[in-house]
């Protein structure tokens, strides 16, 4: 049986050997673990960004897979360092938030507590390799989350922020924000089309504003639309999703990162 | 014996979780795959640039390959996405032509419809993580192409317009294009060496124009050329290709994708 | 037991499959090894760079790892391209100094001298697939470097001119130079805590100017640092690191690579 799956998110980007000595220590441990970039184009010290990104992501992967989230402000401080057992994976990463939306009833979470197996002497200022990456080789290895450190209580783990979408049910109307733009320059928002949902049942007609912009055009996919026009369509995770078919909807509509959206369902 | 290699080409870039959704998929269903990225900076939906660097790169890998390439600006509309079994690899596309230039005589195709494989819910506008990485993991489980649907005429496939040169013999001229700027500002372009070979057999002398410039000065490798003159020679794949030693002959040079190339043997 | 693992390094960018055309003939020929990519963003031609990150990283990789670095301005010259085994690593680039900083007393040096093995015809252009790739390939297989070629004195390899501090005890001084600076803006210099340890033992004062910047302030970890202001600290690997807590201290400062760095202990 293969190895279990150990993804890496991080803000380090590719231009450094960053990312290479995370994989290299975690390789000299567990030889036969799995390695698996999902993002590492994080904005620097951008914790939200890295919280949504690995929540939006890790379903993908097998259960048992350990994610390791790089995003790490505080390195050297008294922060703590957990592992959270939830959702069938595991998440290993500094308790900044950066898991805090993954945290669910069920879930376990533990301080890593194991200075025999950090990479010595440990440096103040990367602790990815130094004691998140043998961690990672130790769990890959087999051995079970409650042997790296004391158990904590879901209640103590640092919370995270994430914008939440308000329902208006009266008014019939959702208030949320952009909380992701991807490479293509669509526009992730944070409504769900479940919270649309809430508001009445298909098929009824939806309007939304952002910016400058009134848009009331909603499509399944993106070639219904013309060209250049902005149109709302479910995103591939269930999400409200602003996008301009073969344009980029954040540069034309010069939308930017938690920008207000109003959904109206009539 | 390991598992057969699977490549995947995309426009996705690197900032988002998108990759490795796609990888997530294919070794939750086939742990044992092998995944290698061979490409995630085609522009938002050039397939042309996709087609081109596929058919250039896949040759590098061993036979029985499943190359999996989404640029897909047509997800989610009625488009086929298709399986082509040809020089010995597979490849796993939506029918827009990204393939059409390796199609071959002897070469099989399919139109994909195993719904029982796709990750359920199907989304509207992510295929590639869906429908495509459980086929390509289908495929590296061993079972055959024609398990996936019905066979496809090769006429069926949506061709690709990659620009060809024109030879005249007479004029011992050849007319084409640049084709591909490397990430060194190498112009390399749709001319073959052999096309050259056509006019005559070495040794002759060529000029090219491009742009404002005429070149006459053929090299075998970058470092036979003063520094900061434009250059010809043979790229690695058999093309004449337009360099600057340490330098970059597109910025330089003022030259951009599909510019004229006019070559001629004297 | 896994087969050796493979680094890549290379001034290739990923906007291109050369990298994947690597790894492609690597798999031909070795299907098992495994290959991680060290660092693709070298700049175009700069052997300095790569001299350095490759010397900063390759030691977390565990002993036997074979780490292929293709920089290599010189492609298709009369340029050796060598196998270097050094600190029980393998080492397999071209001669032109990348590999001058991990040369070491009981090193062993060869030129590369197998055509047998090489990728068929040997291009101008592109010996990292041609011929870096077969070698690592042949290497990851089990057979030893000595079969490569030629054994070469370590005085024979190619020297690199990595700056190194000078280091003044009479005036508790060092001069050195910013020789790296990382994704978050982060100044490594070449001057190591060691270094520094020569001129007195802790606690002492440092003070440090670099371009019209004199900075006090020396912590241990990021956090520790008021927002904004420039601070002094020792980086993961032990060298002397100027930063700013959660800022980019090469924008905020203007500091490029190889400025000159002034080190004084108190």
């Amino acid at each position: 049986m293969p190895a279990p799956l150990i993804t890496l998110t991080t803000d380090f980007g590719l231009s450094d050997g960053y990312v290479a000595a995370i994989k290299g220590v975690i390789l000299s441990r567990t030889p036969e673990a799995r390695i698996v970039d999902l993002c590492h184009a994080i904005l620097p010290h951008d914790i939200m960004q890295a919280a949504f990104l690995v929540k939006e992501t890790f379903p993908c992967f097998p259960s048992g897979t350990i994610h390791v989230v790089v995003v790490d402000p505080g390195v050297g401080s008294k922060r703590r360092i957990i592992v959270l057992s939830a959702h069938g994976h595991f998440f290993i990463a500094p308790d900044n938030g950066v898991l805090g939306g993954l945290i669910s009833d069920g879930g376990m979470a533990f301080s890593v507590n194991r200075p025999d197996l950090y990479l010595q002497p440990v440096s103040h200022t990367f602790h990815g390799r130094d004691i998140m990456a043998p961690l990672a080789a130790y769990l890959a290895g087999g051995h079970p989350p409650e042997s790296i450190g004391d158990a904590l209580a879901l209640e103590q783990l640092t919370a995270l922020q994430l914008p939440t979408p308000h329902v208006d049910p009266s008014c019939r109307q959702i208030s949320g924000c952009v909380i992701r733009i991807d490479h293509f320059g669509n526009l992730i928002t944070n409504i769900g089309f479940s919270d649309v949902q809430q508001l009445g049942t298909p098929p009824f007609s939806l309007s939304l504003s952002v910016g400058q912009h009134n848009i009331g055009s909603w499509y399944e996919n993106y070639s219904q639309s013309p060209s250049g026009e902005p149109m709302i369509l479910v995103d591939s995770n269930g999400m409200i999703e602003i996008a301009i078919n073969q344009g980029d909807a954040a540069r034309t509509m010069a939308v930017t990162i938690y920008d207000t959206v109003i959904l109206s369902v009539c």
